[in-house]
């Protein structure tokens, strides 16, 4: 009221239970011939059988750099006597998967070999490349997978020739299905995690009686109503199956009734696009600008890279899924802070009008083949700042794109393949109403700090914050441990 | 032992208590004639004022953006029905002074009235300078100074024309003490602030006898020893008043005696060195690219300014006292994360040989008179990612250098008032035992947030990282008004 | 044959006819209520008047740095003794209007008063504006101008508020054919230079029987054709006049038609598309990098703005005049080096096969409210070098659009006053059939220097390399003043 | 007078005759085994035996690219039909010594085989090296060379393990002189280039009396004076043998006496420091932006490196040599225009008071290991434009250093092979008084193109501008074929 808030602390206990040990795991990539996925196998294939190769540089080592779960190290507390931080690798915390472990297999549109579509990548040492190539080519041809035009650029086409037959959406659905069940029983797995790095596909329109609730996704998959996307029949398979379901890309692929789909049967599913490059440093940024009490005018973000992925987004719808999920970062960070950003005027019964006060904000990206893999993105803020003075910060920043991408995906298996084994339940007095342990919730939200749309819970906020997202992450491991989350108030270098 | 830990959760109990209303309170410079001091003169005059001006782009009003206390929000909490989270101004969460309040002086070792030295310091727009010039002028010349040549460049001694007599440090004490003394009494203040925003001195050898217990200081400020600079003299003479005392650069002004003269007089101290660019940038770059498990090799960092500090910078041993402030800012980071950087080997009693691994780490400042105010940094971020990939960062940054240091000195100014209100006890459950409330000690700690180099506790850790200083000051804030800090766990999102 | 060249000096005679004196001559502007038109008209008042204005960095002083023609100079031999070279300012080679005798006036569609329009651009120093307001308050209103919406942007219509009535093409053309002779007549004007800075436009077809020649171009005004843009028209208002025409757009205001009107009307046209910063950059870089060996194989050209040209060009068919214009810069620089970029293939009988070996080369234009006329360009040249290497050049240039732009249209006046006094005859031995001195060609190609799509005499190449544009130029005017060009063979120097 | 010239056009008419067909051609480097030996032998190697390698990218063919003399191309007219321009490989031009049939060798500090110092130098893709390695161990270890610690940086003390013994400089000369001797024998060659492509040694002191004439350079070189350096005696081995020397690195190598000396010999000489990279790109910039009328205020120069170049110079007086070879480049610009740079003001005999205006400008250089031999150099480009505007151009270039300067080295040898071979006299109608035909003068300025400091001869001008050198390269070539210089008039194209 009148702007004032009363403000009212409220306390919930939980119990935690992880289940000890993970599983036999396995991980089955849609466009497992792609650069992620010929980055990823390779690199696991290289870390497994500790391949060293030659660069101009001298002798390299395989690694797992660029890994949350691989190469951090997490604040556990401070040594006693010497009141020191201690900090542990973050794989130490509780039991994981190893990436090593991890058994691989998918599906391609593209029929090309496993080594041939390494080569094709361009994107590890050609030294790495020639010792890799012979375990690689062990994977033989990916499996056959569902390539609907409508759903890609038309610059694929010239890729697919592996696909499963027929234009029967049904069919297609219990094929994947049953590739899943047969990877599982042929490897002997616990579990299997299905994860989307395939091309980008445009947005399916969200259409009543198509695909809005569970029950009619299914009939409309029976019909092989034109909306349902690839994409979406991947996941639905998964959901079916009961196994994890993550989304790499940017497209709508949880559709509402994926989402309640997945409810249902209690499986997981996560997403969206790999928050690989630009969208995480300008999520740090455009924080940190506001956090300082800069005001960011406007952000001009311009991309351009050569491989796949660049050629798909240099079609027009494809690049608006992308435009979509690179742009909403901004977005909470401006409604925090309503002393820079004018809020919108309100009517009478609470209606905002309009948007209120926002930076210009573009996004660009265009394919460049002559720079392959190696994305070059620029950013420029342009800020105002105390008594009209202007700040301008720009940015350039190269990367192999699949090299950042690649520790992501394993990330996500990683910790999807955890979060499978944690149970809780709400702590009462009354042991009589005390609850059995129960499963997480379907949507998978703790993964959000690697994803660049992050699929929440309906109805929750999406938090964008990357500090936010890897202080909950921080939070929930330590809390199956029984540790309270970080707290840097330290208070006893502060008082006497 | 045997790399394992076991982590105990420990629970100590507080309680805090802020006296409601902020005294009267006066700021003094040292340096008020310089870009910082008469820049932030000029924009409280146009605040207070109201005084709008034009630009090219139109009609400009005053405000304090920039400021963390005056244009940054925190989230106290979520909305009861909708889950909305809500956030408030920074200010609105406790009783804080205004910067339009503080009652302003200080001392400059150039005698150049204020008017005309904002003219020189060619920071604000003309229109604006146009309109505060007839208020700045009331404030008049500045009090004398006290220069001693050797602690600064050569340069500087073309504008020292307003010093304090004699080379008697003594009597220098003594004058600075009663200019305190008389600025209190005649603005009737309840609380003056003394804040260094002067020319960046040269380190003082700390030498034994001389100005390492809080005796020896002050009887070598008696014999007028060499190694006792003018920033140490304006400290002492603050603490000796008992009002706090901010170093806004980067030399070594807190020497161990003048910190153990403040515990002696429970005076309140803070320092060292404004964070306002390219090391607040830096802060969060590491961290960001450390957390995302990406290992900088090489941090190269340029800067180029044509203001009278890098004027000063020029030389060389005071160019030398800012690169130790700047170069700080990497180590912590690299010190968690014992997964990218090899810790030093470490011989059979602890005892660490040589320092580990760490990445190649330059800083560069030039003057180029060209460019006035306006600060150039460029840092080159050359990062090892993912199986011998590589990640090149460069940033360009361009900014006033005042008009992003003069909002960290109205926030520290109004930190440590607010800090000089706090008490704390802990809680006993024992009444008898229970003890008074205390004030907090005497180093300001919590001020890091702002600062480069902060001054911390001795024995205890200098914590660089921007989001631990920043979940400090608001865990903090938090605590005094009896909230949490921060938990990201929304459990509620993540569970049925 | 066989790749063998048989190379034939040859030697042709010419002399040359310079009229001493420019007569008083005016400059008639499309769209000089925008921020070109007041930025130049704001600026020769400055300079005509000598008024000094006030920034934060002290006195500034009116000029014309930016116009070859008024601040550059040029070496014309060395010192007998000396040995020494001797540079003179260009303007005092041969007698040049100068831009304070210039008389203005002009239309736009925007019938914003010309001291208010001065403003809308935010272009100017405020204290600059302020005293400027009164005088440039004096050219009143634009006089109305052609608008037809197919050929500019949409979001253009809200400035449209000041257009010639109806929509009959030769009624229009009449009336500006009728503005020009009263402006000649009503300022005693020898000669007016009618200067299109306004809009881009979208592209004429060029159609068989409409506008491929000039009666038919002068039929389809009669009939009020849909392809006739307001460019065209003004063109040929001008050529009608006898008037020299300059357009500093990018679209193709000379369809063939117009060409050939002026050729038989011996008027002067040039264009087209001021050439003021990134493709002026570009056409130098690319030069460099091939000149050097090196091989660029993908440039990447991004650039925001946000005044009103950039407005404009967001808009689909706007930008596609831009980028047009923008592309040809490195076809040239590739098309000589057979070496560095393989040619087409070509067919028995010459015919090339494709366009041969290409780098990648993309141009972005975004609307950018934000940075207003302050123009943000990224270039990012990847080049291939010796034996593998790769070489990466990224180039950020920030400038006021419309303070490069400016300086470039006096160029083009000034430079058109002068060729339009030049007349010259082919010298023979047999004085009897010598001939009488004639005026230069219709299409002005020594304007080349100042514009992105150089317009040549039809069959003629296109020379984009801007050191041989330069080259050109000034060689021209040595020779109207009997010297040779530049020979930077120095020969004295190599011997003995 | 008065600021009038008079303007007397001279002609002079000069034959060359060339002898057609190149010797056979060695090629000696001080420090083979560099980074720039190791590479000029590696890729020659891999040229004349056609080795091809796999990168990441595929298969990559040997190349001359970067070389001016292989890769580039030059007009030599056009075609009579068509009209259309002519253009040809340079090397095309004039019978010039291929690279591929220079004969290799050289002295080092270092005693380390060339294959182990091609992998230390991390410069070439690895599997080149590989297949390198057992061609380029054949040229074995380097000639022991001359060491004199104070002429480079204490750190590359450990390198120097193949000096030639004792401290008599005479001796050394001797020893150099018959290694030349003995080359030329052993390996029956005409003649051999003699190329400083070692460690920046520091400034000699030109002291009269020592070093400033041919005589006391000889009579010091005798007495083991500690100025002469080892570059210069290098030098003066190779003037006494009639072989060209050229040093490729900044220092003052050829002191007075070392000219007059090469003069006396009729020998030839060229320098010095390699023109590679930013100051190539400065020199283009700062032309450009001058010649377009804008103003440099303020030029900032930064680099960084982490070869062994970048070692040597991060000691600060091997720094200072190169600071002030990369200094000089934009001082001809600022001299030759007056209207944008105030002239110094003259005393009455014409002595110039002072610099006169002049743009700020500073060189960094540091050394940053991580980076390797791929340099990383930033320039900052601040300038006034029209009317109180202002240009910020910011530019990053990054690349491998030694793959830059090593075919500058190829190119020098090249040209310094062809210009011995060429001889002038001045035509005269007196047929008895027409001299014989001369070699060129000792100091071949010709070479400029390439060198960042050009050795002229003494009492002419330098020139730095980037075109006026390439324009003197192509007109000297032309004229030994008889062809005019380009003209870029095109007259035919400006007329009817």
């Amino acid at each position: 009221m009148n702007g004032q808030f009363n403000v009212t602390p409220t306390v919930e206990e939980y119990e935690f239970q992880t289940k000890r040990t993970p599983g036999k795991t396995g991980l089955m990539m849609i466009s497992i011939g792609g650069n992620n996925g010929t980055t990823l196998c390779a690199t696991i294939i290289a870390n497994h059988h500790n391949i060293i190769w030659h660069t101009k540089a001298g002798v390299q080592q395989p690694n797992y750099i660029g890994s949350l779960f691989r190469a951090s190290t997490v604040r556990i507390g401070t040594e006693p006597g010497s009141g020191k931080e201690v900090h542990v690798p973050v794989s130490d915390v509780l039991p994981m998967v190893h990436p090593n472990d991890l058994v691989l297999g998918g599906w391609d549109i593209s029929g090309v070999p496993m080594d041939k579509a390494m080569e094709r990548a361009q994107v590890l040492d050609y030294d790495l490349q020639r010792q890799v190539a012979p375990y690689i080519a062990l994977l033989g041809k990916p499996l056959p997978s569902i390539y609907y035009p409508d759903f890609i650029a038309a610059n694929q086409e010239a890729r697919a020739d592996n696909m499963i037959r027929g234009t029967d959406k049904a069919a297609h659905l219990e094929h994947i299905h049953a590739d899943i069940r047969k990877f599982k029983k042929d490897n002997e797995l616990d579990q299997v995690v299905v994860f989307w790095t395939a091309n980008t596909e445009c947005y399916s329109d969200i259409v009543p009686g198509v695909n809005d609730t569970a029950d009619n996704l299914l009939a409309s998959i029976k019909m092989s109503h034109s909306e349902v996307s690839p994409s979406t029949l991947f996941a639905v398979a998964a959901i079916l199956e009961g196994e994890p379901f993550i989304n790499g890309a940017p497209q709508n692929t949880f559709v509402p009734g994926a989402i309640e789909l997945a409810e249902h049967h209690h499986s997981f599913i996560g997403g969206d696009d790999l928050k690989s490059g630009q969208t995480k440093l300008k999520s740090v940024l455009a924080e940190f600008l506001v956090n300082a009490g800069i005001k960011p005018l406007s952000i001009a973000s311009y991309n351009h890279l050569g491989n796949n992925d660049g050629h798909n987004l240099s079609a027009e719808r494809q690049f608006r899924s992308k435009e979509i999920s690179k742009s909403s970062v901004v977005d909470d960070m401006v409604d925090v802070n309503c002393l820079l950003y004018k809020a919108p005027e309100v009517r009478p019964k609470g209606v905002p009008i309009g948007k209120g006060e926002h930076p210009d904000h573009i996004v660009v990206i265009k394919y460049v083949p002559a720079v392959g893999d190696s994305k070059r993105a620029i950013d420029k803020y342009y800020s105002e700042i105390f008594c009209g003075g202007r700040s301008t910060i720009n940015i350039f920043n190269e990367c192999e794109d699949s090299l950042l991408a690649t520790p992501l995906i394993l990330d996500l298996t990683i910790l999807t393949e955890l979060l499978t084994r944690v149970q809780y339940h709400k702590v009462t007095r009354n042991a009589a109403k005390q609850k059995d342990f129960a499963p997480l919730y379907s949507v998978l939200s703790l993964l959000s700090y690697m994803l660049k749309a992050p699929l929440v819970k309906p109805g929750t906020e999406v938090i964008n914050s990357l500090n936010r997202q890897c202080n909950a992450l921080e939070g929930f491991l330590k809390a199956c441990i029984g540790l309270e989350g970080s707290s840097d108030l330290l208070l006893e270098t502060r008082i006497w």
